[in-house]
C-alpha cells in the first residue's frame, strides 16, 4: 500500500459498517483525502494511525430534524401542550434572538450532536439570522442541510411573520455565501400549515425546485393541528400539504403522527421522507408516530430530536432507544427490529439529505463519517449484537471519537473545534441577555 | 467546629437536598461517620475536604426492582414476548447459574449501579445461589434488601421448582450469615403467581412477617399472566395476590400495569408498594403502568430498571425519563411532574425499603448517601431547574461522584470498590461457560 501524506489508518476495530452487515472483527479502515479507501481485514501503512483497540467503529448518525436555535431555550417551558408551549415561549424566544444568541444556540448544538455521534443534520433555524446558523455551524466541521423558516400568517404574533418575498429574498443571500459549500447546504421550510399561507407554500416549493434545495416542514403533529387545517382548507393535512406541493422525495415531514389511511397512499404514491421524533412526540404528548406501518408501506423513515425545549436532549441513542420501545405496547414485542432502527439513525437519514451515497454506511468511496464506540462500559460487556447494543445499550459518553471527512471532531473527550470553556460562559451570557429581550 | 478524624466536608456544592427542597447555592455539607451533620451554607473545617466546584450534590438513586442475576444475560432474547422470553431463554439461564457466574452479574450490577448514581436497591435473585449475590455485593459497598426467589410451581420446568421447606431453610441460613449487616438485608420473593402454589404464598408471608422481612413478587405485568391467574383461581390477580397475604406496606408488587378499579381499591386499602418498571413494561410489550392514577390515589411508587435483558440497562436517568414521557399521551403534557418522578426515585425508593429515615433525601442525621451530578455537560448548561435536568436531560455519566454512608465508591470516572479489568474479563469468560451450560 502507498503511503500518502494525507492517509489515516485505523486498526483493532470492530468495524459494524451498515446496519444490514455483520461486524468484521479485527479489521482496518484506510481513509485518504476523507475518503474511505478501503475497510476489512488487510495490513496498510499509513501516515496517522489510529488503535482504537477493540472500538466498535460504525458510520455517524444523521438527524434529519433539529431546532440548532432553539437549543439555548432547553428547560425554559417544561409539560406543556404544545400551542400554549408554541406560543408563550419558543415563538417569543425565536423573535428575540440576535446573531450572538443564536449563534451561541448553534454551537452549542453542534457541540451536543458531535458528542454524542451525529455526524450530518438538517435542521429547521427561524424566520432570521440564518446566516448566523451557517457561520456556526461552519466552524464546527458537521455536516448540514440547514433550513431558513418562512412564516407569513403567525396567528396574530407578529414579531415572527415576514413577507414572502422577504423571506425568498435572504434565500438568496444565503444561497450566494453558501450554495457551493462541501459540508453545508441550504434548505427551506415552511414552518406548518397554520403559519403559512397557501401562496407561500406554493411559492416556497417552486422556490426549492428551481434551485434544487431540500424542503421540510412539521406535518400532523397533534389533533388540534390537523382538525384546524380541516376546518380552513377542507383537507385533510397530507392532503392540503400536497395540494401545495409539500410531497415528494425532496420534502421531509417531521413527525406524521395523526395520519388517515389516505394520506398515507398520498405518502407512499410521492415518496415523500418520514422525519420521526419519538420523544418530542411524547414530551408534547402529541402521541406515537405509525412508523413499523410507514415502513411496511415503504416509505423512508429517518429520525430528528426535534429541539431541545421539548426533548430536552439532541442524542441520537436516546431517539433510537425510545423509537423501539414505544411502539412494542401499541404492536407487539417484535415490532421495529434494532437493525431497523440503526437504519433509520444512520443509511435513511442521508438518503433523505439526498446523500446516501456519500454516507450512511462504511463502503468504498463515501465520506468518512464515523465513530468509535466504546466496547468496555459495562452495560455492554456481556451483550454480543452491534445493533442490540446500540440501540438499547449505548448512552452518548461512549462515543470516543467522531469523525468527519476524516477529520477528527472529537477525541478522549474533548472538542477538536469548539472551545468547549469559552461556550458555556458564551451560552449562559446569551441566555440571560434572551429572556429579558423576550419576557 | 470540632475537627474529627473521619469526619468530610464537601464544598461549592449546588446541594438539593430533596425533590421537594429548593436548591441551596454555593452550599457545603458535613459528613460524621458516614452521617449528615449539616446541609447548607455555614463554614467548617474537616479533615477531609472535597470541592465540588458547582456540581449539583443531591441523594443517591433508590431503585426497588432489579435482577441482579440476570444482568450478564444481557441481549440474550431480545424483541421477544414476556413468557417465550422467560420460559426459553431467563429461565434456563437462572437455572445453569453457579456461584461464580452469579457472582460475576452481581458485581457487573453493582458497577452498572454505583456508576449511574443509585446507592441502594430491591432485587429479586432466583431459586439458589443467593449467599453468593450477598457476598458480592457487599464488596461492592451498595445497600441492598437482596430477595431470594420461591418457586415452587414453574409449569414444568423443573430445573428451577424449589420445594418450600428447602427455599425457606436457605432463607434461615441466609439470616443467619447477614441478619445484622449494615447494609445489607434479605428479603423474600415468591417470583409471581404462576409459579407459586397458594401454600407457598401463604407460607412465605406467614415467615417474613415472623421474622421482618420485606415480600416482593410481579405483578399484573400482562394480560396473558392476569387471565391464567383468573383462570386458575376465580380471582382477579390482586385480589388472589391479596387472599394469600401479597398485599401490605411491607410488599413490593412490581409492575402493576393491568389492574382494574376493585384490584387498585386493595392496592390503596393495604398501603403495598408498587415499583414501577416504565422501560421494561414497554420492552416486553406491556404497556404503560397508570402511574399517575396510583399516586392520586396516595400509593407509594417507586422505580425500578428491572432486568438487564428487558431493559438493556440499570440506569435511573433512563427510568426516569421514561416514567416522565411515557405518561403524556396517554393522559396530557402536564402528566406526572418532574418532582414527583424524582421523589419516587429518590424517597418514595427509601420509603420502599422502609428506609426513609435513613436516606432518600439530604437531611441531617440521615445516611450520607449522594452524588455529584456535573453541572459543565452542554445537555444542561443552559437549563436551571434541576428536577428538569436530573429526569429529561441529565445522562449517567455525568456522575462524578457516589457516596454511601461517606464512603466513596466511585469518583473521577473509576470504581473505587471494585477491581474492573478483572469484572471485565471474568464476565466474559462466566458468560460463555453459563452459555454452554444453559444451551
Amino acid at each position: 500500500m502507498e503511503m500518502m501524506s494525507n492517509d489515516l489508518l485505523i486498526k483493532n476495530a470492530r468495524v459494524w459498517p451498515s446496519a444490514d452487515a455483520e461486524v468484521i472483527e479485527d479489521a482496518s479502515i484506510l481513509i485518504k483525502d476523507g475518503e474511505l479507501i478501503r475497510i476489512g481485514k488487510f495490513r496498510a501503512r499509513a501516515n496517522t494511525l489510529i488503535d482504537v483497540d477493540g472500538c466498535l467503529v460504525m458510520p455517524g448518525f444523521v438527524q434529519t430534524y433539529l431546532h440548532l436555535c432553539q437549543t439555548i431555550f432547553r428547560g425554559i417551558a417544561e409539560d406543556m401542550p404544545l400551542l400554549p408551549w408554541l406560543k408563550n415561549y419558543i415563538w417569543p424566544m425565536e423573535a428575540s434572538h440576535d446573531p450572538a444568541s443564536i449563534r451561541a444556540s448553534a454551537i452549542l448544538s453542534c457541540a451536543e450532536l458531535i458528542r454524542s455521534g451525529t455526524t450530518a443534520f438538517m435542521s429547521m433555524e427561524t424566520v432570521r439570522h440564518t446566516n448566523a446558523v451557517f457561520e456556526a455551524v461552519q466552524e464546527t466541521g458537521l455536516i448540514g442541510v440547514i433550513c431558513h423558516c418562512l412564516m407569513d400568517e403567525t396567528g396574530g404574533y407578529k414579531p415572527l411573520t415576514v413577507e414572502l418575498e422577504e423571506s425568498l429574498a435572504e434565500c438568496d443571500v444565503l444561497l450566494d455565501h453558501w450554495g457551493d459549500h462541501e459540508r453545508l447546504q441550504l434548505g427551506v421550510a415552511p414552518r406548518f400549515a397554520l403559519s403559512c399561507s397557501g401562496d407561500n407554500m406554493r411559492e416556497t416549493c417552486d422556490y426549492a425546485r428551481e434551485k434544487g434545495l431540500l424542503l421540510h416542514t412539521h406535518a400532523s403533529e397533534q389533533i388540534p393541528e390537523v382538525e384546524l387545517v380541516k376546518e380552513r382548507t377542507g383537507l385533510l393535512n397530507i392532503e392540503y400539504l400536497h395540494s401545495v406541493g409539500l410531497t415528494g422525495p425532496d420534502v421531509g415531514l417531521a413527525h406524521c403522527v395523526h395520519t388517515e389511511p389516505h394520506e398515507r397512499e398520498i405518502l407512499v404514491e410521492t415518496d415523500t421522507r418520514i422525519l420521526h421524533c419519538p420523544s418530542a412526540n411524547l414530551k408534547l404528548a402529541s402521541g406515537i408516530a405509525p412508523i413499523p406501518e410507514y415502513m411496511k408501506a415503504g416509505l423512508t423513515v429517518s429520525i430528528g430530536a426535534d429541539g431541545a425545549p421539548c426533548n430536552n436532549r439532541f442524542d441520537m441513542f436516546m431517539e433510537m432507544r425510545e423509537a423501539g420501545l414505544i411502539q412494542k405496547p401499541r404492536l407487539r414485542a417484535q415490532a421495529l427490529p434494532v437493525a431497523d432502527i440503526v437504519r433509520m439513525a444512520t443509511l435513511e437519514g442521508a438518503r433523505t439529505l439526498r446523500q446516501e451515497k456519500e454516507m450512511g454506511t462504511l463502503e468504498k468511496g463515501k465520506r468518512a463519517n464515523l465513530i468509535f464506540l466504546s466496547p468496555d462500559r459495562f452495560h455492554v460487556i456481556s451483550s454480543k449484537d452491534p445493533a442490540t447494543n446500540v440501540v438499547y445499550s449505548h448512552e452518548a459518553s461512549d462515543v470516543m471519537l467522531t469523525m468527519v471527512d476524516g477529520e477528527i471532531l472529537y477525541e478522549d473527550g474533548r472538542l477538536t473545534t469548539i472551545d468547549e470553556a469559552a461556550l458555556r460562559k458564551t451560552v449562559v451570557e446569551q441566555r440571560q441577555k434572551l429572556e429579558e429581550r423576550a419576557f
